[in-house]
């Protein structure tokens, strides 16, 4: 029944020989990598406006949105610049930790592979989180459907990509071309009413809420630690941006240059648009609470006069691309942790392909996590982005940081050009990230903090272990089993139906010696199991030992190594009758049964055979 | 370590032998099987009176209290003389599930023993909180400690019991005495002071706190609902009445006779103890508020002319034979549940001692499903009590029909007027339960109502399922196992030391035939494979199976189809080399070979070998 269930919700299996590569153009391709960057158009500018509102900024914090806003844009600049190169460097795909792996070793390595996987984790909550909060803007419905809502997100997405969903341009371009259409109208008209129309006002914040009428209110003078703040919270924008530099083999050739060209591309949209509301906030000044409608929604209703159609196409594809970024965590999670998996640093179970060729395990892990942050944060963006930044500019240093090793050791054409441009991605990123951590500590950014080298050690030890596992069972050259005598030891308690098939099970084994063992706790007991072993006419030798604690693992382990006493190269085969009924009532037997086995598991030369009898 | 730290907390085992029966004088008895009964005393009355004062009854719950205690004292009396005859019939421990087993069948005696265990599990959490509420009253600790304070009793007196604490005198005489001592004296000294040398006030109820003062304004009128729900309340009084019944093989000769006197003397006490203290608190008009002192703190620190050496002898020796009540259900709770156990009602789990002579598993489900009631209703015993009369009743109930049935079966000498008691027992306690759950239905009595009926469904369903099991596994007569040509799997997946291993064992095994088994996702890792079978020279047969859709488990299956459809009586032996590590490391291999393994349980005719390889 759960098979069919399953089949029901996920589909039927897809065989391997089925994974195909479609080669994408560079306008399908646009969309499939640049929705995750691009979508951070929809929140960072708020984000960053939350925190000097937060500070009493009043007006002062429109003022001090454009410069910010200016010095994002130059930091896209030099990231989009430095990953170019990586584009080219690594033809095959250079995410951070393919890169960090080959030129700076295995522990960066794992710094960025942790990094970039708190980061998608992330990405699902936060976009899921800010896709809720534009709908809601437009729906205005309360905010105690925030979560139920995101959850359900999350559910669909899973069960979407446990049927494994196809990172198709139809899927993505439709979204994505509409949201920034979207935009792009609402920054021109915006900015053209603004300067040269000048026919609208700023927005009224009596009329958003009490909140932001307080807001508006406020004077208090920006300290340098909530400018940083306020810059680290736009610094999110930049996540995703590494998209292209890590499937250039999904471009139709020339690959690298193909994928160049959209990282351009990418970076010019993102940058525009990042930049472009944010002077278009600076004069509208949509002052907002945290449970207002989002400044993309307020400036939507000002600039196109109410709440028209193009207003709902605004907040319906701001849903919908967002829905889209965290979708393509749940790609990029799972190939991650499957490429970390194979390098030996994670359990092997998230290397397997699942029946319908997905990452299974790593989709469901992913799921589970994202929707765990947003149920404990209640759904809210604003509480998540702290935790965001960090782990996407720890991704980025070391990635560039691998590029300007890799340009030293291959030295190729050019190379003292392109290693300039990648220390000071390297060393821009690296000030970023402290940035990020200092300025947001408390506010959550500690968590990554912590987490991350938590995350770092556990897949260390992980790699040492499966490498000492991987080491003891290579076969040395000219090895033979040693043929060992067999003595098998039939376990028994009441003689029943169960007894009678095992002893007949373990003649078969033509062992060189037979015994049943059996623990009594009384002596009433010892006799009446002698008595049956007559009545049945059983012909292999009766052992009783009596169990004066009533245990049952003790005075089994101690029989045994008797025997190892007597004849020391033995292996023994302890032979266990277990009664199988249908699954759900299963619990109720053999629990002292399984203690054993887990016990003799651990037992050298001993092997343990559930003979099983089948009650229904 | 675990082990050692068990030892250190738990102690060393000890023999099945060692179990003794102290045989109890009718003075150490007393103190042994009356602390449940009579340590009641020390929160019925402010049980009944919370109920009163909460109805805004005002002056007039002191004049209600005298008639509901007198009430409750006369259903003792009935309730005592029925068990006087149980006491009587059963000479060897007749407790509510026996009797009802023996005279009305199963379901009757689970009902009643579900009833017992859902009161006794109460009777813990009841008993914790009245005992910490005593101390509360004297030492004024803040509301947030009852909680943590409760679970550490709880604690304690869960290692104590898995320690296997003996019911000795000298535990149990000292508190019971102190205590019924101090109340007799409050009691006494309280009476004389009003009546004899009017030389007391009324307790000032502003004195106490606002919320009594409030209470002390009221004079609504008292409706039935209110009344009888004030009755239930004080009904819990006769909780624990039962266990002298239960315990009667444990007195001195003649066991019978001296049971019967001990149980009339504890009646004695307790009813002359709670009709006391409800006289004393009708004249000394104890209002308190939920989170005040206990009606017996603020009438003992009145009567003994503030809070002196007798005050705090009257609340610790509270504290301490709330604490022993509870700790009666310790015993109580495991011993039922293992006889429910033995006769097949509750996995057998419930029905074996631990090394320490205890039913431990009885022991940590109690402590648990208290703990949590505790926490759940955040230590209140006021929100406790709702909960609690119901099974008591219950039990009584059952109790009582069955010494009905049993009088009409065995028709002893003057069996008409026993039975006439038993039935004026069973009628009364019916109509009490009904009250009780009626009354008190919306404050909590719904969970008992509701879960009783449930746990009765559920331990039906259990014995059904031994009983047919235990059916199944019956040998008919002349039963011979077939002795079956002998098919041995090898499964292998890369070739290392353990599949070498597995392939030693599995030859040492003599079968009729052999053959490896190797699942592969590619025509390379077969190529692979087979190289590496012709390096090592594996003599045995090698055969791949391609699984298109990355699994293990179907291909496997059907390869073993296949097997039993060209030679169907064959029995197959699955040999699967598993990686054994260092237990914390354990997780991380296998996972497959176990859900194979699950699988392969419930094939018919197949057995599965797991030849374990130590890495360390």
């Amino acid at each position: 029944m759960f098979q069919s269930l399953k089949r029901l919700v996920i589909g039927r299996p897809i065989a391997s020989a089925d994974e195909g590569h479609q080669r994408l153009s560079k306008k399908v391709a646009l969309p499939v990598f640049a929705s995750d960057a691009v979508s951070s158009t929809a929140y960072a500018t708020d984000e960053i406006l939350l925190v000097l509102l937060g500070a009493s900024a009043g007006a002062a914090a429109f003022t001090k949105l454009i410069p910010i806003a200016i010095i994002v844009g130059v930091l896209l600049i030099i990231v989009i610049t430095s990953y170019r190169q990586t584009i080219f460097a690594y033809p095959s795909g250079g995410g951070s930790y393919i890169v960090s792996k080959e030129n700076l070793g295995d522990v960066p390595a794992l710094i960025a592979g942790s990094s970039l996987l708190v980061d998608y984790i992330l990405t699902v909550a936060v976009s899921v989180a800010g896709g809720v909060l534009a709908i809601r803007s437009a729906f205005g419905f309360s905010h105690s459907w925030t979560v139920p809502i995101c959850l359900l997100c999350i559910l669909l997405m899973t069960l979407a990509n446990l049927r494994g969903l196809k990172e198709s341009g139809s899927l993505f371009a439709p979204p994505t071309y509409i949201y920034v259409v979207s935009l792009v109208t609402l920054i021109t008209v915006g900015l053209a009413r603004v300067f040269i129309f000048k026919n609208i006002d700023a927005i009224d914040p009596a009329k958003v809420s009490e909140e932001a009428r307080h807001h508006a209110e406020g004077f208090a003078g920006i300290g340098l630690m909530v400018l940083l703040r306020a810059f680290s919270s736009g610094a999110v924008a930049l996540s995703g941006v590494e998209a292209v530099s890590n499937g250039v083999p999904a471009f139709k050739k020339p690959e690298s240059h193909n994928a160049a060209h959209t990282l351009m591309w990418m970076g010019g949209i993102l940058g525009t648009c990042f930049v472009g509301i944010s002077v278009l906030a600076a004069h509208l000044k949509p002052y907002r609470g945290e449970n207002d409608p989002t400044g993309i929604a307020l400036m939507a209703e000002q600039v196109f006069n109410g709440r028209g159609i193009p207003f709902w196409i605004m907040q319906i594809s701001t849903f919908a691309i967002l829905i889209l970024a965290a979708n393509t965590a749940y790609a990029d999670f799972p190939r991650l942790s499957s490429i970390i998996a194979k390098d030996g640093f994670l359990p092997h179970q998230f290397a397997n392909r699942g029946d319908r060729l997905v990452f299974s395990n790593g989709v469901i892990f992913l799921a589970g996590v994202a929707a765990v942050l947003i149920w404990f944060f209640d759904g809210e963006i604003s509480q998540l982005i702290p935790l965001y930044a960090f782990g996407v500019f720890t991704g980025f240093t070391f990635s560039q940081t691998g590029m300007v090793v890799h340009h030293i050791r291959l030295k190729e054409p050019r190379w003292r050009w392109s290693l300039a441009i990648n220390a000071v991605g390297a060393v821009t990123t690296g000030i970023i990230a402290v940035i990020v951590v200092v300025s947001k500590f408390t506010q959550g950014a500690w968590i990554p903090a912590v987490l991350i080298p938590f995350m770092v050690l556990f897949f260390f030890t992980i790699g040492k272990h499966y490498k000492r596992v991987k080491a003891a069972l290579v076969v040395p050259v000219g090895y033979k089993a040693v043929r060992h005598t067999h003595y098998v030891v039939v376990l028994v308690g009441k003689v029943n139906r169960g007894v009678i098939d095992a002893i007949a099970y373990a003649r078969s084994l033509s062992p060189e010696k037979i015994i049943a063992l059996s623990v009594v706790q009384d002596p009433e007991e010892e006799r009446a199991l002698h008595q049956q072993w007559d009545d049945y006419d059983i012909s292999i030798e009766l052992h009783t030992v009596s169990s004066q604690y009533r245990e049952l693992t003790r005075p089994v382990m101690a029989f045994l190594d008797e025997i190892d006493a007597e004849s020391g190269d033995d292996i023994i085969t302890v032979v266990i009758p277990e009664s199988v009924t249908k699954v759900s009532a299963q619990w109720l037997h053999n629990q002292s049964a399984l203690a054993l086995k887990a016990r003799l598991l651990y037992r050298p030369d001993t092997v343990v055979v559930s003979v099983p009898v089948h009650i229904d």
